[in-house]
């Protein structure tokens, strides 16, 4: 007799294509059920119907809030400390640039090479157009630690590498980087929902995390923000607007910023896309996140060992389950035309430069069996071929 | 025999609820019945059936520079300049940044009292992050030219006044504005798509404005940006992200800004938000701009002069209809309830503190018809109640 499997109930949920092995739910999540049925209400009944007043009747003003309360369990968030709106890039400003004036004195943002570029040029360009010296430094990610001196206002990292899957520890970095007196701004974008997250627990000031990957959002959903309960009545992010504000309905002409969580908030939120992720979070209820580690590990562990041994495969990832994320990344020096085979085969990966091939395993809706067969379309495409022909070279170019 | 009227076609296209005559277009535009269409296609066919493979099968990435290129025509503005993507706060800010770094030593960024709330608070929250003595100074609207001094960095304009419909002479200002060696920053919210604009012939610097008022998107639509094209190879706004990089799909970790307008973009945007908007400016095509001013001012007219001689209703929009948008305010010392039982009538307007009650008049599906309907309406609920009786007094303050 075979226990239930606790994840038919979500992958259910989840409206698959036919034919397709899809592991890249770490780009795009796919189509919840519920948020299908959720925007076609909110289109004609909502917009359509309640036209103007859907922003009080249909709640829309409290949007931000609801869906963030949705995310703030699968990332261990306090009660109220978490929002969404806007995008992974507008937030993360946000909440660097209240970091940095909240260490004033200090000139130095820490990251790390294994960062998402965008994070980089987020940072880059608000210590340029602040104007005050200050600096963007990026180390490897394994010497962060040595790299916390004293003018280190910020430690800006993300917790699980999108190319490697590779995964920080938080509790220990967010310690190390507090007692050289700095505030950490984490980004979550491969680690809400993939696996479980402990803000409150590690101490962390700010995340940031993005709502279209394993939250399953729809693609550019609203990203996600949090400040620490001890840092939002000071914090004072560069970004204001009206949905920040004390009293946003009053129309006063200076800003005075909200008491709590609000003032991380700048502008109107896009709803449609916003109820779309809202709808999509509600996947989650009921679903352990202890539950959720072991699976996406008896994933990613079944999907390496199948694949372990072949000699035209590097592992890019750490050979420890519990040092990466819910993802796995292998080089291959025709990574590109490999992933193009493999999709035409229904299996649908990822490339990233230069020569990684990358497989997300999303709990929720992948299961073993289509791991395994995943793991084998794999082990065909590279022996139908021979990848070290010149025909392949060079394609690795992506644009 | 009576000249066919051009926007029956166009109102047509529109899902009104029944019994509502809805003048709140200027809060948010009613539901296009193609974005309806569009959405359900895009969550079913291209999020659900195509998966991460959207962002180039279904032309996702391309979104922000179409739905600017439909923008383009109703803004006067340049091919390629206008890109979709953010809030209207987002964009302002990333404008208003841009601006302050190509005017260097110049210190006040100059505004008036009829501007948008939010709009002040941007300017405001940016002056104080930059710490380099940045003002926002906020002067009354006809003084502005006076107010033009060579400290003047940035002149931050919304071309008509939400509350009474003013507009400014945007030509007139940006000359003024330049010959004083500052740059402009126009706010369009509350013009596009109710009355012709030109950017391009007024020679503006940067504009933004607003998806989901007039332009239908839905509520919180992505909202646009514009820059000249002059400006834009040295435009560097203090937010930047992947999307405004030369070449986002390098994933390097430097950023260098994309040569064109694309470098005015930063995260990824809202696809279902910003797909709905895309479908809604569809009804655009072959609307005759100088027909629909001409419409939107006999839709206003109609109305003043319905109630024009009442004591109770002070007019607060211009009587010149060339000197206002495409709304119109009256106030009344009971406005909030006045509103209140307006719209409990189905006349749905706005309401905007102390006592200001404002109807705007789309000219897409507002008719002619309906806004005497309207007007007559509104005598009845002013005719019916003793609005001076003291149980209505203080609902004026909204919350």
């Amino acid at each position: 007799m075979t226990a239930p499997d606790p994840f038919a109930r979500t992958r259910a949920l989840f409206e698959l294509p036919e034919g397709v092995i899809y592991l890249d739910g770490n780009s795009l999540g796919p189509l919840p059920r519920a948020a299908r049925e959720r925007l076609a209400h909110v289109v004609a009944q909502e917009w359509g119907g309640l036209l103007i007043r859907g922003w009080n009747e249909a709640g829309w003003i409290d949007l931000p809030a609801r869906v963030g309360a949705r995310i703030a369990r699968l990332i261990g968030a306090e009660p109220g400390a978490v929002r969404a709106a806007d995008s992974t890039s507008v937030n993360l400003f946000k909440a660097l640039s209240a970091a940095l004036a909240l260490r004033p004195g200090r000139r130095t943002i820490l990251s790390d090479s294994g960062n998402f570029p965008t994070d980089l040029y987020v940072a880059q360009r608000l210590a340029e157009a602040l104007g005050q010296g200050h600096v963007l430094r990026v180390v490897a990610p394994e010497t962060v630690e040595d790299a916390l001196d004293s003018d280190v206002a910020a430690l800006m990292l993300t917790e699980v590498d999108y190319r490697t899957g590779r995964r920080h520890d938080m509790a220990a970095l967010t310690a190390r980087a507090q007692a050289a007196g700095a505030l950490t701004v984490w980004d979550l974008a491969h680690s809400a929902g993939a696996l479980p997250v402990d803000l409150a627990g590690a101490g962390a000031d700010f995340a940031v995390g993005c709502g279209y990957k394993y939250l399953n959002g729809g693609p550019g959903a609203p990203a996600f923000l949090y400040a620490a309960p001890r840092l939002q009545a000071e914090a004072a992010p560069a970004l204001a607007g009206w949905m920040g504000h004390a009293a946003p309905f009053d129309f006063v002409p200076d800003y005075v910023p909200a008491t709590g969580m609000d003032r991380m908030l700048a502008g109107t939120p896009p709803i449609l896309s916003l109820s779309a992720l809202d709808a999509a979070l509600e996947v989650w209820e009921g679903v352990d996140l202890a539950a959720l580690r072991a699976r996406s590990i008896a994933l990613s562990e079944g999907f390496v060992a199948a694949l372990e041994g072949r000699e035209d495969l590097v592992l890019a990832s750490p050979r420890d389950p519990e040092r990466r994320g819910s993802q796995v990344s292998f080089r291959h020096p025709e990574g590109y035309a490999v992933m193009q085979a493999l999709i035409a085969r229904g299996v649908i990966g990822d490339f990233r430069a230069p020569d990684l091939i990358r497989f997300g395993f999303a709990p929720l809706y992948n299961t073993p069996q289509e791991v395994a067969r995943a793991a084998a379309i794999l082990a065909e495409v590279l022996d139908a071929a021979a990848w070290d022909r010149p025909e392949f070279r060079r394609r690795a170019k992506v644009t």
